[in-house]
């Protein structure tokens, strides 16, 4: 049987922006077509789209639709969309890279009419668009060269196609060695409590005949202290100018684990992760989101009424945990401040 | 308002054994009355009543059961009824140690009619249930002399009056910390992929009046990581001779994360759970449950169809990891073979 067509997160036609409503998988796909700006960061904060460099590709369109809809004062309207959308979600970097950056567009173009603005705001959504799914490809295949031949791999969350314009981060570490021809095998965290694991990683996998298991997220010290699993990669939703990084709740765990048992541990994500204004995780701002997650499944209760929830949606990572990031521009081992700022600084293919 | 009846596990009334079918809580309170051991072993095997104490002394009425309906040969019936009991579930010792306990009552007993033996095993299995409150009551109190003033409590699965017989193990501690007077705050891990954590702790706490956060089980190393954690405490399924303990997966990240940050790690559990005949954790069989149990939820497929899925129910803490085993003996620091031969060996009350 053929694979059928990979998913994509998102895609723009015509005048709007298709977000897949990841909320729905694996039981159904269904686009939601955003003609507003609002209607973006809606499905930002709501998490029908999710995944670092997915959010930040649809706050870029999400601009685009501003300045579309603006019946006159287009620049301040996209400025408006633009504080907005910055709003939706505090964690991850790549929305506030990607807002400002076409925040310098929107500059750069000067005062044009709501029609020009919208064409060249478009054409930078696009190249955003298209440099994400460029550096996961690239990312990915030096990432491959840190897999080993029949490697037991864990992962947490999505970081996939679907976390991301195309390709993925980590899924497209583990997606370019099982591509080289490298047999792996996929050891999946359900991640509660949106089970982003179960429901879209063990998607994409099952969808590119990747070999793969699924665990609730407590197994994961089980499978690592009994030798089962060779190394994590994960992705990142922030990584601070000394190496620590925000990443889905409960990779910390898994960094500690490695550590203790002698496996690597790897950050997969694209420069644009990258925070160098943020001295360290101590300042990353972590979400917390509604406890209904935790307390209500699919409308239904699965805790007594009453009781009180914390739901963070992400933990830090010391970078001491950390064995290598993996980026669009190459393979950092033990990131810390000063590999850091060589990697931001440096051109493609370079050494880091 | 005055706190509801706390509920209970199981009893017996008249001919038959009730037990509290633990799988519709917390939305529905409904006791499955077993008047034959099969519909025991079913309720074991299907964990309506699960918990380690709890599956022991249900299984000892059990074998009452078999007592009770053999039409001839009563002791054979016993027998039987004890191999299939014994068999439901392969890593908690307290079912195989009730259930031998309930063989010698038998042997002891000699060749008698299905009715006198009825009354002979049900007058032990009503000494095991006894047993099982009042050590839970004993271990509360050695117990709660270990949790500080303000304590901030993170626990994992359900170790309380619902896993036993009444009281609670890991919850005791808690319980007669806060009836003495303190002042607690209690974590509980959801613990999937069955939600004992939400459903059924997260229900006593509340009803117990003690304070009390529902996260998931992957956010305690966000907690633990930033100082908002006391103190962990856990019961236990299987204690080996060498201090090595069996308990819910999950138990053993919990263990690790415990030491890095440098605050203690308590088992509670009474001595029913400790098996001399087992060296190590190593030769601990790990029960491997239904895939189904995490690849659905409530009849709901929440990952893809085809999806391969691993469901150990237990994981192994290695001894070196626990600071205590609260007993109803006495607390027994850095358990080793020599400390649980000297606990095994002692009477009530002496020191350990």
């Amino acid at each position: 049987m053929k694979n059928p067509e990979p998913l994509r997160s998102l895609y723009w036609e015509k005048d709007a922006l298709y977000l897949l409503d990841q909320r729905l998988l694996p039981g159904k796909i269904d686009y939601i077509r955003c003609c507003t700006a609002d209607a973006v960061v809606a499905s930002i904060r709501e998490m029908a789209v999710r995944g670092a460099p997915a959010i930040g590709v649809s706050a870029a369109y999400g601009m685009v639709l501003a300045a579309r809809e603006a019946k006159e004062n287009a620049v301040t309207a996209v400025k408006t969309a633009a504080t907005e959308l910055r709003s939706t979600r505090p964690t991850a970097v790549n929305l506030d890279w990607a807002v400002s950056r076409m925040e310098r567009c929107l500059e750069n173009a000067g005062a044009k009419s709501g029609e020009a603005l919208t064409d060249i705001l478009l054409k930078e959504a696009r190249t955003i668009h298209d440099e994400d799914v460029n550096a996961n490809r690239r990312l990915g295949a030096y990432g491959a060269a840190l897999i080993p031949e029949s490697a037991a791999i864990l992962t947490h969350c999505n970081a996939g196609a679907l976390a991301t314009a195309g390709y993925g981060t980590a899924l497209g570490v583990i997606r370019a060695a099982a591509e080289g021809g490298k047999r792996v095998h996929v050891y999946v965290d359900e991640t509660r409590p949106l089970l982003q694991g179960a429901r879209l990683t063990a998607l994409e996998l099952l969808q590119e005949g990747i070999p793969a298991t699924l665990i609730v997220d407590s197994s994961a010290g089980h499978l690592i202290s009994t030798g089962r699993v060779s190394l994590v990669i994960v992705g990142a939703d922030r990584i601070a100018a000394n190496g620590d990084t925000a990443n889905k709740v409960g990779t910390y765990t898994l960094a500690v684990l490695a550590e203790r048992h002698g496996i690597p541990f790897y950050i997969a994500a694209p420069c644009s992760t990258i925070d160098l204004a943020v001295e360290s995780g101590n300042e990353i701002v972590i979400e917390e989101r509604d406890p209904d997650e935790i307390t209500t499944f699919a409308g239904q209760a699965v805790a007594p009424a009453g009781i009180d929830a914390f739901n963070p949606a992400f933990d830090i990572t010391p970078a001491a945990l950390i064995d290598a990031l993996i980026t669009e521009r190459g393979v950092l081992r033990r990131p810390d401040r000063a590999g850091l700022e060589r990697l931001m600084a440096k051109g493609e293919g370079q050494d880091v």
